[in-house]
């Protein structure tokens, strides 16, 4: 069963979004994945929303690029959490990331980095952790590795000094 | 009979949008004026618009500030041309502006500039008067208006100078 | 018969501008494509616009880049609807689209997305369709036909998933 | 017991924060609210976090200006989700803006509009709405209310004309 | 006679470009003013930079805000040096900066800082003073005049301490 | 004999400011051309523009990137006009526009568009050519080259159509 | 025996710069403070620098707005630390901070935020603490005096609760 | 013993900051490179910077991109000197640029250009020359060193023209 739907307005956007995708795989969170547009396909976009808790949906992330309205358009139809992924296009995600942040009062959209789509499937994750405790444990156990690789990488800096570090790099 | 239809998401905008309804009564446009907000009545906002053409309207006006998805909503749900007016807020404007001009392909808006409530009231009239010689004469005879108190102006400064011509502005 | 007029500055911003003119050919929309300078042809581009309504236009699409003046020249000598298109080069677009949309009181132009000549396309021809039903009746099919490609491609990547339906699209 | 935190950098911030509070308190959200500083206390923000978890907490809302690093900071001691407030200042909240949301892969914030207390709080009870079906339906009955008032403000436009409407708000 | 032309769009632009007048008559350089809108007076504007050169016109001064096209239209009917003032307005003056100085090849106008008409006006003069060697003298004294105010103003806060001095500034 | 003195900090500033040198050359406006940076050559870029005057140069025309002092630098050091070309490079040249067109009261810098060293050189020509007929005569011409240029690509566009014109300009 | 420089181009400066001063006094590092522009001074600021080691002076502080030029141009004269504020004006201080902060490769500036006198004061007294331990204690002192300042501000918005810290932030 | 450190979010940023790296092993500047985190790994930041000075560091250079909050955390547990090197991203390190000058008042942050790791262990090598005569005479002699090139290569251009010297420069 979804617990997560993951929305775009295009299968353009796709590229950037599959991140998230993958990452809830990851955690073994269920999810949706759908192509769904603010502007193209309105009422669609309302009548999946309305339906989604039905099917177990709790948290949406939505990206959207340009006049990015993607993200909002759900908030109007739900309560639930909705998080917004600006993608990059012509003036580098700027105008996405305006079009979803500054939502009206009493209608939030949370949003994430330009094109941080693992964040976001991050963000809905930790969402869903607040009732699943084994999802809160694989949550941590990834923190806990990432600090890891980072002093990996340190270390070896360290030992091997720069200049090799990154001749290994290019391998 | 309403010809335009002025749409804004909260009464705090109609201190900018008034100008666009003065502009349409000069011209003796018909109009009607509708708080409704894409995000806090999305269902309402759909159904105006998908009634406004039986109502007489050819062209709407909408304005809003922040993440102005207003226009763009309108725009998702009618054919009809869409104008729309960026208020400016904590941004400048500048939020309001990329919200509403970088819509998809296949769903456009027409955007005039910053808090330009007239113009898009002129606008939308120089649309309805491609079908209405009497409307198109009044907007050509505000046009020679505005040429002419251009150049009394000139005139004026010319002869006054630019000292005089200052401390008349004060009076 | 042309209803509408292309113009752009520059041969240079043909490559953006051709959308402009195959989708008024697809909507069976005649027009004019000139390529008519602000700064360099004045005094023609003056005279085109002045003679261009005899010729049967009624909507003008202006392309434009950096400091972007050729709509609002057009518009400074009619008071048929200009529709302007930021075309994006060392600023991203962001100069030309200043450029365009902040035009004083009186003067308004419509302003597109950065490089959205197909949605200037689509602009005018729905200000065309006010008196041209059938004119309005491609235009409804359009949309439709949008929407359904957006509803086919959301089905397909529910059926294939992400992975596969993004190997789909590299082949 | 609290079940959000909101945390702000300096007593500076409260004016814009106390929105947060206000919004927790109408629906009977308990919180903790702490003035704790990334840069000038960062031990005691990090003990606040570590310890936040066993009083309750379960959210994190942060109100930063300029360089904006506390949500931030708090995200990179704890799991659980953070809001981030981003407050206006010299440049706009611009900078505190994306100061908060550029976050590095795998350690996200949820961002909302500049100086949006009130949307914050809201994501946050949508948040533990999740597992508190009460406060879902209170939620529900704050977006039902500002729906109608929306309403109730077009009607008394639509009958009043816009001239006596903003009359009528001056009083 | 005349030899610079200060112009301007629009008489509320004349609190501004009164500096250019005071700084012209400062140095004993005669001077037109007028009040020409690029896009409300396109004619007028076109007519008198054409006659300009034979009432003794050798450099215009152009002051504009938002889409400031009026120092490039002036560009596009003279090959005399034209020097364009950005007047701020609702986007800090950065609109009307980009609309006049991204000017296409071939047809250059020379921006000074926003708001900065005494430069302009300083700018005009030292074109002119390089076959006027009197207005050249009268340049070199000024020059020299601030540079022994500003070690006036250092030996003075050296002397009294910057305490002291800014009471002394307040009064 | 030089009547016009091109200056970049940076030799990797050259690829951009030969097209200054180019067009002054097709004017055959004599010029020189340095490489001196206000900030790693501060006293010889004084020197150099304490003795140009002797040499014969009566404007200057300076290209630099970044925190682009150059032309205030030369400014501060002559009252003979000075051009500034913003070079691009990290920020896309707006960081190199507004350092040299902000200048303080007093010291006028006249500032082109990003990388336009071909208008620096026709603006350094419209100015020097007020005192040299021959060269006015010259920058007519030119103008009058463009202008039939522009016409022929539109008769070219007209007749072809605009598929054949892409057609032929890649070839 | 001054050991740090307070340079600003302007005594419309010193209203931002007094905080240097202080914060200067408080640590007692004895300081110069000159007013000295890079434009309209070039060479009596020139010379300062070359003397001021001399003197003592061990790290500049130099404030200027709009194209500040002046902590670069102190640069190019010296390698002693040369720390730049950013003074707020049309663009928000955005101009004077890129005018200083992107330096080219060989001369750097230290660039602190916009309006921020005291933070540079700050820097210079923990680089002047690097060979001046009692210094280095005096500061140690003040940012354990902050960290008590924010924290005595927390417990206190916790016992009051916000309504009535707000209340007394007002008396 | 190393008297500077060099941190880093990420070993991606390796390819900027070894800049920083070769400028200190040029001027004999013992160093320490570390990848640290300040959102992955927050303690061991921490730790790094409060072990650090009993390891001989005397100045921190800290590059990151994005929501660039490493210099900013380390400043937060040191009163040592702290250089932050923005790294350009998606939004062309604007967005790093920001997230580490607009520090709060009392805990400074140096900046430099965006990537300019060269300048940023450039100013750390002038702050550690206050207490090395050695040091300080390299700085001076690198500085000798720049002039001389830049020298070099303008009687290089005035010698061979520029269409050479670019030749020359291909090769």
């Amino acid at each position: 069963m979804p617990e997560a739907a993951i929305l775009m307005g295009s299968d353009s956007d796709l590229a950037v979004m599959k991140a998230a995708a993958e990452t809830l795989e990851k955690f073994s969170v269920g999810y949706d994945l759908r192509i769904l547009s603010a502007h193209r396909t309105p009422r669609e976009t309302a009548a999946y929303v309305a339906k989604a808790p039905a099917r177990g949906v709790r948290v949406f992330i939505a990206g959207a690029g340009s006049a990015a309205h993607l993200p909002g358009v759900i908030a109007s139809f739900t309560n639930l959490p909705v998080i917004g992924v600006p993608i990059s296009g012509t003036l580098q995600g700027l105008d996405a990331f305006l079009s979803m942040v500054q939502m009206p009062p009493g209608v939030p959209v949370a949003v994430v980095g330009v094109n941080a789509a693992r964040n976001a499937a991050l963000l809905a994750a930790s969402i869903l952790a607040l009732k699943d405790k084994a999802l809160a444990r694989r949550l941590a156990a990834d923190r806990e590795e990432m600090r890891k690789e980072v002093l990996a990488k340190s270390r070896k800096a360290e030992k091997l000094g720069y200049r090799k570090y990154l001749e290994a790099m290019k391998k």
